[in-house]
């Protein structure tokens, strides 16, 4: 023991990561009994909030105490209270309410290929069969869409506010793999004069236009059924919008997509890709690096690409610049690339 | 967006804490494919780690960084080294190599009790069938014995030298619960005088017999098979041993326990208890408070104690005093009571 303390090896960081999955049963068991909802709402005891999720006291404990060192509660004195990203994330009663999207996150096609990660890194790609999450039509899609909708919305109203800042002119919008269809409504509502045109799979696109009703901006939104590879865009877009997309595929397959989009954009139109882009050590920032880790164990050839890895394949797909642009305090950040 | 930007909302948190079962996979499929004792070994770039691993380069890439971003191994000009405490616990070639715990803390007892939480937290306790691992001579206890012997090895040196740092008179010792009997045997190679009683299920005996013999201590070592709730101990014990065990009870069985030990001590004995103690707020230190999660989803009623309840069981089972001792660089505590 003549070691500095510093110095000494410890087993903690191993039995807090061989323990990790723990942190995800929690939070999924906290959301399902409204746990954050029930504090937000002035339940500050464990008793007090075992009583409103009818759970045990000892049980609620036990849970809070875990969240409290998950630094998703605080704890004083023994009264519990949620955390600003708690109360706006957390919080059933918050528009922001994220908990639905743990039925993307969590959904087994995620999760079961985490499970396969040694077989995933073997073959360089999800050891899933039919391609994990890229395979044609994969439910998986409807239920994203339902689910990631209140994770993206603030997300998608920075885009449009980076990419039409004064959203004073008519625009043509092809929105490409829309999902939710969050990302070009955002560019419909910031800007009355856009018209969307959104690309999904055709169950995909009912909760699109869904939600383009709600927005009040269904008159200026249409759809394309089927896969952004195989169907005619048409010409003449001012954006064109690919949004959590090229992450599914390998850069060759990226680039024949985008030569598609470059001939779909007028002149002076640009392709706006929003990305989990890592810098070029591929391990910071930590969020947008770690996403490799699910395109490894989902995708048959998906990748967290760097901006250089990016820039690359827009510049080969005849783009004449790209610029990189973070988005805070989202985890993700956008490349603008003009034609 | 007027306020600071320290108190902008941020879904990163529960981004992190949903996919944290990446950290458990990412590490078990490490130590599968051997990629630190590959590291060790002086592979130090993707490719070169993949080769010896048998793995994809881009699929060892993406885990490396993986294992970058969690702090297990460090990355400079896109080659990878291990960190003190992976060079030490991670390769295989160690004397403290861990990995074989993943045998026992991934076991589907202990992973399939954290994935129904919502309803251990509902009753209070384990939503396993049979009383989860504390159900009698469950199997599990074996797979213990054998997997988490190397990560009790320093452990259980530091208890002896902290109980019996002179080693100098006989001691007759009782290990209760005794699993691997690691910690009875540190107590037996470090006093040449210490002469060990161990407690357990048959099946699990046999392992702690044959690390007894390895340790070159099995003339000083015997054994009593059972429950330590039903066996008779025998009597004057200068030292009863009851190492990661109380965790798994409520605290009237543990004070039904400890006055059975207490009757079991000569006079002058103490009883040296190796857990995982919260401080008073139940949430530091953070792994030791974490453990509670562990035993709500793994047994009817047990839990992680603090020192002021431990102390209340002994007291109130008739033992004068009790002591608390840090252990670092373990992340457990140690009591000692005495008779």
């Amino acid at each position: 023991m003549s070691m500095p303390a510093a110095q000494q090896p410890s087993p903690q960081l191993f039995f807090q990561t061989i323990n990790a999955h723990q942190r995800t049963e929690a939070l999924k068991a906290a959301l399902e009994l409204e746990v954050f909802t029930a504090i937000g709402e002035g339940n500050t005891t464990a008793a007090e909030i075992a009583k409103r999720c009818q759970t045990s006291e000892k049980g609620m404990r036990v849970l809070c105490d875990f969240l409290t060192i998950m630094e998703m509660l605080t704890k004083q004195g023994g009264r519990y209270a949620l955390t600003l990203d708690s109360a706006t994330f957390l919080d059933k009663r918050s528009p922001a309410y994220l908990g639905g999207a743990t039925e993307f996150l969590c959904s087994p096609m995620l999760t079961d290929g985490a499970k396969h990660m040694a077989e995933a890194v073997r073959k360089g790609g999800t050891a899933l069969e039919n391609d994990g999450t890229v395979g044609p039509d994969h439910p998986v899609w409807v239920k994203f869409a339902r689910a990631m909708a209140p994770m993206m919305a603030l997300p998608s109203q920075l885009v449009a506010k980076l990419v039409d800042p004064n959203a004073d002119r008519k625009l043509k919008i092809l929105d490409i793999a829309a999902g939710h269809g969050l990302y070009g409504i955002s560019f419909a509502t910031n800007n009355s004069q856009a018209e969307i045109t959104a690309v999904d799979w055709k169950a995909v696109l009912e909760v699109a236009k869904e939600n383009a009703q709600k927005a009040g901006v269904a008159d200026r939104y249409s759809t394309i059924e089927g896969s952004a590879f195989d169907v005619e865009f048409g010409t003449g877009y001012d954006l064109i919008l690919l949004t959590n997309f090229l992450h599914h595929f390998d850069p060759t397959t990226c680039e024949t997509l985008l030569r598609k989009v470059r001939a779909a954009l007028a002149d002076g139109g640009r392709a706006v890709t929003l990305e989990f882009v890592p810098n070029d050590d591929r391990v910071t920032p930590p969020d947008a690096a770690a996403f490799s880790v699910m395109m490894l164990t989902s995708t048959p050839s998906g990748d967290a690409y760097t901006f250089a890895e990016l820039e690359r394949m827009f510049a080969n797909a005849g783009f004449s610049r790209s610029t990189f642009h973070p988005l805070p305090p989202t985890i993700q950040q956008v490349i603008i690339s003009e034609k």
